[in-house]
């Protein structure tokens, strides 16, 4: 017998995908229960309240912060196959981590200095460049990127669940793709990114790190600041190359994505924004970095190895605490502050989707609020993407690194670069050492996203190097298409007016019953020369409704047709093609009618012949004859 | 990264649906590609050619035959828990299924007498009790039987494959899926079941199952009857039970499904029909018996013990042969006559399930036949389902078994019922002796089933005893409707006749350009009170709206709308309401016209609104409003 996980699977993509459809195409009640009742759009501006910086700060950190739960992790993994020698490799490692945090954070600063109405890489270069290309760039690095933060951030959590609960192990690809569903349905409820209440998990994960580096201390402080366990310093594995420690470095710079947040969102702090802003900056930069440190050098004391079904936070947190409710407490809140992590990037990507498709390089449909105010499509395609990867890759967060860091890197780099250009330009104040900082910056972060590229680009880091330009082609192709649109429809309004047309009306009946009489009742009504048109697939049938016309006292005229391929297209096609040609030329419109019934069940539809819906198809794509649909409501 | 079968397999599955929408939405040049130019109605006579019987046999016998490549191993499979000792068991087990294979036979030599004209059990028990349960009983039991039959022939064949070919294991399921989706696009191309070239890959593979028996034989003649590796003949193990002796019976008894298949096909038969089928019969049941029977020998001389990677036909042939070429032969052969024992299936169940619709009792979709004749909408069903379960059983054959033979054997149980209840009614030659034969039959399928149930229960035979009520009660439920539906809509065709009707016309705009233009001009053709709405979602888009509509001259009657909500639905209802006690009392109808944008590309369709698909999809759904469509197909 398959087990549960087995048949929950497929049942589970089979209800998501109708689950997404049901989202687009609803309006139900049930809807209602999930959604919420409908907003008017002037509620929009009521919503923002201004936030004090301390608050702020742990309401826009949890996307950079939780990135220490994975960020070391994930550098020692690459390192693990050189055995306990290159362990020591970790500090430096680290080390560089963090001078790279504190210049992207100084970096980022100027950003907050050049747009504090909240700049965002995609508006920077905008702003800054004339070509849309960067902007092209920075838009769909930054768009895979929060696909990557909801796939990565959930199956980590999980994955940290998994540590504490080992029953979950086999169950994580299943539950993370709940996580994602229950994040989308919260949020297409509507959260506000900037309530408070968000500042809370994100405090505590913060108090539960510096608590747990702090009893790392504490413990050498005790038994030795070199026990046992910690693995040799200095030692150079034979089989250590430089790529490997680039690799790793890669791998350990996952730990400063979400470094945008605060520069994105300005607005939400109270005056004065900028220093505000700044201030947050500057602290969640040197909480992050003693996190970071003391993370990875606890790790090294106690010589912490790679275990696919336990996270080095959990084996660190269980060294010293045990299975104890502090382990659990620890466990529950990282978990907690990665979904509120994923939860985030449920506000910047459709933000930021609706930004690219406001100016005509992503479907229109991704700028239009739902019932609460959000942009539900771009929560809904979020949704589905990233399912989809956490479903391929079986909720592995290291498989998915890889494919992480180079995105951020990218929009890091057209970032600087746009700033660079902006105080070159603009000067101002002091221009020359801003302008110094970011030229840095984008030096810096370049290299770094060409160590990436490189390093991982067996490893997965091809794909987005495929997906990105694919990505750019595909906007500009859009932005073609809307523009030659545009061009198509506009008519000049003093000499295009509407005229009278000549109208062809024809009814498709299948027999003589109360639906019939219903459409050409209507018909009648609309056109006195419209035409009853039965296809029949048989001689006998065709004769049999000739004479019970008749009997019914010939309503109007009826043409037959034979289908000998019992298919009612083919003769209706070519009927259509005789029409136009018939009396007095080709008319302006042809006029299809079809009566349809509609029954009182959903599942009712699956008993009545969907002929009408096919012939409705067909006629749509392929002729241009205006087609009416004359529902019939079923009493049964 | 993941592998290749993690990618692949999610993206098969949301592949799979496409095609499966694509199958019953087509009208295209691919559909054509795949399924072939479409044939008459006419043609469907004159396909069939009455074959010999020699020929016929193999033609109706892959389904039984290659029974043999799965029935005994799933009886030793059943055993193997008990060890060594147990072994020599397969030999009773395998009398006892032979004798039943022999009783079965007899029987429905006599279910052949009473119907030349091909029976099965749904029309033997239609034909022999009045009220529809029986009859309902044996189809739903022979519908699930048919998905199980694809599900555990494929599976099966795969296995074989897997064995021969060791790096094809992890890719089992996948493969299964594969050759469903084949048959299933082969089918809908219109394979004729009686071709006589069916006929050679089973005669291919009796020939082998007998070389491979007279192998052993030699082998046993050089090597002894007793060998080292034959297990101990006549010990009890300990944990032997009355229980696991019966489970070992029923999962050995999956050998004898499929033995239907002569008596529903009679009329294939060349002159004298009911000799030919008897005679086929008879040899098709010695053969099967000396299979049965030399097959389960040899594995129990040569000690073969169950392999979940390595059948034990596999095994058993790759201690004769080798490896040879010999060895790879037979292996494709029992790949090809299992695959061949699926397809066979593809013409049964939408036969039978066009049967029971006909009858009202399944959707009537089901009678359609396809543009190459066959009953696609049954194949596409049939090739869904066995998908769902083999996807769900990792394609794992014995997993499937206990599902499998229950519902064969109650549809055994009530065609020889029927049967008997004939031969009483009807008498005839020798009717005492048939009746006998018959009753007899009954009793001993009867509790064959009840084995199976008991014995089979919780391993997944309560599935199939959940599964059956629900698919009577469902049946039961369609025709109710049915009926009611067809009383609803009859007329009387002298009194109830067509009329003139009041109709009031709205076109619904977005702007003013030339959709608009098109469709204004035909509403102002058909009804020159025709009125335009436009539903704006912010003031200032109404005032420029109705000060354009002034430039523009006035075409006709105005009416501006604000949506609070952003949802035209709402207010577009509201409006619906109150036209019905507006001017002149409740209009007989309301009629809607919409514009849409036909795209030229299929992915364009994802740029544009399709507000105006969710318009109709709502009105047809809660009004009674006639809905028209006026396409404009973009020229980009």
């Amino acid at each position: 017998m398959p087990t549960f996980g087995q048949w929950i699977h497929p049942v589970l993509i089979v209800l998501s995908i109708i689950a997404i459809f049901f989202a687009l195409f609803n309006f139900g009640s049930l809807k209602k229960l999930l959604v919420g009742h409908p907003m008017r759009s002037r509620e929009l501006q009521s919503s923002h309240t201004k936030l004090y910086w301390l608050i702020a700060l742990p309401v826009l950190a949890a996307d950079l912060y939780s990135s220490v739960a994975y960020g070391p992790e994930a550098g020692i993994t690459e390192l693990a196959p050189l055995g306990i020698d290159a362990k020591w490799f970790i500090l430096p490692i680290t080390g560089a981590t963090v001078i790279l945090l504190g210049m992207l954070i100084t970096s980022y600063i100027m950003g907050v200095i050049a747009y504090p109405n909240g700049g965002g890489a995609y508006a920077i270069a905008k702003d800054n460049f004339k070509r849309p290309m960067m902007s092209l760039i920075a838009a769909s690095a930054l768009l895979v990127d929060y696909i990557l933060t909801v796939a990565v951030s959930v199956s980590s959590g999980i994955q940290t669940m998994g540590s504490a609960y080992p029953a979950l192990v086999p169950h994580e690809t299943l539950l993370s793709i709940l996580c994602v569903l229950i994040i989308l349905f919260v949020n297409l409820r509507g959260v506000s990114e900037s309530a408070s209440i968000f500042a809370w998990p994100t405090f505590f994960f913060m108090a539960c790190m510096i608590l747990l580096i702090a009893t790392g201390f504490g413990d050498e402080v005790r038994h030795g600041f070199v026990q046992p366990t910690t693995p040799p310093f200095g030692t150079v594995p034979q089989a250590l190359t430089t790529m490997l420690l680039l690799k790793a470095f890669s791998s350990a710079c996952s730990a400063v994505t979400g470094i945008e947040t605060i520069s994105n969102s300005v607005p939400i702090f109270r005056e004065p924004q900028k220093r505000g802003a700044i201030k947050a900056y500057v602290v969640l930069g040197l909480i992050t970095g003693v996190t970071l440190l003391g993370f990875s050098y606890h790790l090294y004391v106690q010589g912490i190895s790679v275990n696919p079904n336990n996270t080095m936070l959990s084996q660190l947190t269980s060294l010293y605490f045990g299975h104890s409710i502090v382990y659990q407490i620890i466990m529950w809140s990282t978990f907690l502050v990665l979904i509120l992590a994923a939860n985030s990037t449920f506000t910047g990507f459709p933000q930021l989707a609706a930004l690219v498709a406001a100016d005509s390089f992503l479907p229109r449909a991704l700028t239009f609020r739902g019932d609460r105010l959000g942009y539900s499509n771009g929560m809904i395609v979020l949704a589905a993407l990233s399912t989809l990867l956490i479903e391929v890759f079986n909720a592995q967060t290291n498989a998915l690194i890889p494919l992480y860091a180079i995105g951020v890197f990218v929009a890091f780099t057209v970032a600087q670069v746009g700033l660079t250009k902006r105080w070159l330009r603009v000067k101002g104040k002091n221009w020359t050492v801003k302008a110094a900082i970011n030229s840095f910056g984008a030096v810096v972060t370049a290299l770094v996203a060409v160590i990436f590229a490189v390093t991982k680009f067996t490893g997965g880091a091809w794909i987005v190097l495929i997906v990105l330009p694919l990505l750019i082609l595909t906007a500009v192709t859009i932005r073609k298409h809307y523009n030659q649109i545009a061009n198509e429809l506009r008519i000049d309004l003093r000499t295009m007016r509407p005229g009278s047309h000549r109208v062809i009306s024809i009814v498709l009946i299948s027999g003589i019953n109360r639906v019939v009489l219903n459409a050409i009742s209507f018909a009648q009504s609309i056109d006195t020369d419209a035409i009853a048109l039965y296809i029949g697939f048989s001689d006998e049938s065709i004769e049999r409704m000739e004479k019970k016309w008749e009997e019914w006292g010939t309503p109007c005229r009826l043409v037959t047709l034979k289908s000998e391929y019992r298919s009612v297209l083919y003769p209706l096609a070519r009927f259509l093609q005789r029409l136009e040609t018939w009396e007095g030329g080709k008319p302006d419109h042809i006029h299809v009618m079809i009566a349809q019934f509609i029954p009182k069940k959903w599942w009712h539809y699956a008993l009545h012949n969907q002929t009408s819906l096919l012939i409705r198809a067909w006629l749509l794509r392929n002729k241009d004859v205006a087609i009416t649909t004359l529902p019939y409501h079923l009493q049964d």
